[in-house]
């Protein structure tokens, strides 16, 4: 019988799961709408009962062990979901105790990103490193800290909030209701703002002149870019520039052995990397500097935060022995 | 028999060192000279014989189980100092090893910032806390960082320089060729280049107007300030800005249970720490806001270092088992 866990993950719109042994080998991948409208009681019992349903072709052969979830807002600690912002759920739900309640097997929950920072570690970039980060440059910007071998959950489980860091107090307003974030800048939507930042400042010719701010996608920004418009180049630099002082700040707080970028932004491969490493090494002290690898993500496009989901739950399940 | 470890800083001009038990008790604290011109191997036997010589008259009651080491520039994982800036030893020196020589125990060593954090969190501020940060505000600004219950070493053992954060890249020169960085405002030096920007830009009369640079100290601006001088009090609110959005980026960062602040600049109680924790909390993500205790260290001034370095040696030898 081969060992496997079920990885969950959550999303606004769909709710992927699949079957993960300990070599990251991922089975039946499925999903299924979240209907986040519903009462969490009746998601918990769809999922679980889809679960049931997938697993009936592997049971002669596979035996389930645990689940691991990944989802927005979910405490680690408490094995719950707060207040999501995608989700139309109230308040604070028992995740962990919903599941449990159709299949009695040990639960863990935590956010997305940090799920992926586990999976990046068991199955992708950060295999056998200690110490690293994984930072998501999506819509919004999230990220997870390694230390020591383990996820920093913090004292209330909401630890590595890297996306709001601040970068000018007197910055672009963020949804968090403070100002110059992090997220506003080096996500998908921030390099959109950069760019139109940069239409208003700057006098060259840009194909981008042509689009509203409604409409403007990363997308466009990287295809311009790599056809050598000036404005989606300068929008990279920018953007580099202020991802990689946050990463020369992050490295003096936890000194990792390598960084790895995934989520939307992170697919315009060198068009970012290069100009984030560039600075990230300019704004970092010396005794870090040449040491630290900026690297994309290891882990299969599409069920990253299946397998991220997987990992939180082998983690817990070695740790507990 | 009571089990002791022995606790040593390693200072410019002066090593101490005592006796100190699993408590905290710390019994026979001594000085000598560092003689810091001295060769590292002459330094480690001078050590040696003093601590041999202090343990005879507990050796009837005491066993001597292990040294716990703080100094500056020193790294964990390969128990050397490296190029420290107070002392004339060149490159790397093997400083586990010389002790070891001279007496068979397990001998481990960290830098000063990383003992006091051990320290505050066994016989301090922050027992029983497994998710803290101490923070030194001195003549420089060093940190020590705690997660999961463990010290944050990083992948290279320099992790915690939060000193070396950036708080603006068009900033005041730092030792580390750098601009900006958090120790030339948090720091007695730090809060001294304030108070002179302060007096070149505003009108105010300040007894700080008859003070050259070369003389004016962090203790003369606190005293300044409790007088009711408005450059020395503004100088305070300047710093505690600063501080405090610097801490609220470290809580994003590891989300700790608390922040302890100690050395020099801590000192002047409510003046640093009422800023400081105002603009922590202005700074701060929503979801960590009223949460993160900021207290002063729970150690007894003088051998802050010393029982830091023996929680160093105290939290190996419980991990080894």
């Amino acid at each position: 019988m081969t060992e496997v866990v079920v990885g969950i993950d959550v999303g606004g719109t769909n709710t992927k799961f699949g079957f993960v042994d300990k070599v990251g080998h991922c089975y039946r991948e499925e999903s299924i709408l979240t209907n986040a409208q519903e009462p969490p009681e009746l998601f918990a019992s769809r999922v679980a009962e889809a679960i049931k349903g997938e697993f009936t072709s592997l049971r002669s052969t596979h035996s389930m062990i645990g689940i691991g979830i990944g989802a927005p807002n979910a405490n680690y600690y408490r094995g719950t979901v707060e207040s999501p912002p995608n989700l139309s759920w109230k308040g604070v739900v028992d995740v962990v105790g919903l599941f449990k309640k159709h299949i009695p097997l040990p639960v863990v929950i935590t956010n997305d990103a940090n799920a992926a920072a586990l999976g990046e570690g068991m199955f992708g970039a950060a295999r056998g490193m200690k110490d690293y980060i994984v930072i998501t440059l999506g819509t919004g910007v999230g990220s997870g800290l390694i230390a020591n071998g383990q996820l920093i959950y913090g004292s209330d489980g909401f630890a590595g909030e890297l996306g709001h860091t601040i970068v000018d107090v007197n910055g672009r307003w963020c949804g968090c209701g403070r100002r110059g974030c992090l997220e506003q800048y080096a996500s998908a939507g921030g390099i959109c703002r950069t760019v139109f930042e940069l239409l208003a400042v700057r006098r060259e010719d840009s194909e981008l002149r042509s689009i509203s701010f409604d409409e403007l996608t990363s997308i466009m920004i990287t295809e311009a870019a790599l056809r050598g418009d000036v404005i989606a180049r300068e929008a990279f630099e920018v953007t580099g520039r202020i991802l990689g002082l946050k990463l020369a700040e992050a490295v003096a707080h936890t000194s990792p052995e390598a960084i790895v970028l995934f989520g939307g932004l992170a697919h315009a491969g060198d068009l970012i990397f290069e100009p984030t490493h560039r600075y990230m090494e300019q704004y970092m002290l010396n005794i870090f500097r040449n040491k630290v690898k900026l690297v994309p993500s290891g882990l299969a496009e599409g069920n990253t935060a299946v397998l991220g989901a997987a990992a939180l739950i082998w983690h817990e399940l070695t740790r507990r022995g």
